[in-house]
């Protein structure tokens, strides 16, 4: 898996342009930073065609958290971790993915959604709503592998839907840190972070010693 | 501990009304999203008081931050938390007080320096060092009862610096998995994932079975 390979194809017409565009700056400088004539000068679209495709910045927001889903979701769906046939293999193998993801500058890998939220969870609501269905649609894909986990190792206390939302919270705090960071250092951070994830699912699921190395 | 209690005294001074008013609107609609107007009027101060104290907006941000670790961090250092004997409990303590300390929304529980990087961290220099070193400084300050716990459990294969960068990192994402959901139900998801951080720990530290509920 090459870390950074694109999630979308080239995208054909203004619209897909525009959402296109919308990807690169919110990482870049976030959804507030981002102005619609940013949007129309990277997409190299006219100002009357964004708004023939988009009632405001805001829908283009709400629009643009849905394209980042699709896309992301489609790769995932489609990604090797999901021949392994222990339940534990592909929960981990999915980390592993997440992490060999983690390379260059926090604008190549950080969440679209989750970045728009941050700013805008209680000045938009259709955003928030968006990015709302984004993140849990990216978790509840994980939670048939981790039901099957779960009841593999007899884990209680906890339950398959609050392990995929724990996988989205460490992602998220995973960016969060790198961004932090000075760039040169910003990807072994994020790595480090989900690092940790994968050691707290090895000890629940009962796969490893606490005192092997990572 | 009461959750949401202030860390702050009430502000003295145009300067610290204005500090105060920028932790306020940068918790709910963020850095990009508050103007100079905005926080002038937030605080009762006029324009030209703002560019007495502040150069700029960007400079009001590094303060924000400065002003934002050294407060909260002045709460965490008194919090009764540092008198259990054992390493392990202050640390599990200190993860403790963070999940009383979720209550009510998010723009009242959720941290001004991981808010104003998500969005700046590539526009502004200045405001992403100012926020590595609060957020750095809030995991440094765990370092030492971290470090103690690793000696008397034996784990392996981390260290106290990475596992002070863990909390902050769950901490982070928490708050995003927060505000990804309806006000109602946003403490509620944020302290869930600060249970997984627990967890964690619990595990690392050989401090429950796998078995246990939570």
């Amino acid at each position: 898996m090459v870390p950074n390979r694109p999630f979308r194809p080239e995208p054909q017409g203004a619209r897909d342009r525009l959402l296109e565009a919308g990807v690169k700056l919110v990482r870049r400088q976030g959804f507030a930073g981002t102005s619609v004539d940013q949007l129309c000068s990277a997409a190299g679209v006219t100002k009357g065609a964004f708004f023939h495709h988009f009632a405001s910045k805001e829908a283009l927001g709400v629009a643009l958290a849905g394209y980042w889903s699709t896309s992301t979701g489609g790769f995932f769906a489609e990604a090797p971790y999901h021949h392994h046939a222990r339940a534990v293999d592909r929960v981990l193998g999915y980390i592993d993915l997440r992490i060999a993801l983690v390379g260059g500058a926090p604008e190549e890998f950080s969440c679209v959604a989750g970045t728009m939220l941050q700013e805008s969870f209680r000045t938009s609501e259709p955003i928030r709503r968006a990015c709302e269905a984004s993140i849990m649609g990216n978790a509840r894909a994980l939670e048939a592998d981790l039901a099957e986990a779960i009841a593999d190792a007899g884990v209680t206390g906890t339950s398959a839907a609050s392990l995929a939302r724990q996988v989205q919270t460490v992602i998220q705090g995973a960016f969060i840190l790198a961004k932090s960071q000075d760039p040169a250092e910003s990807a072994a951070t994020g790595r480090e972070a989900l690092g940790h994830l994968r050691r707290y699912f090895e000890l629940l699921f009962n796969e490893r010693g606490r005192e092997n190395a990572p």
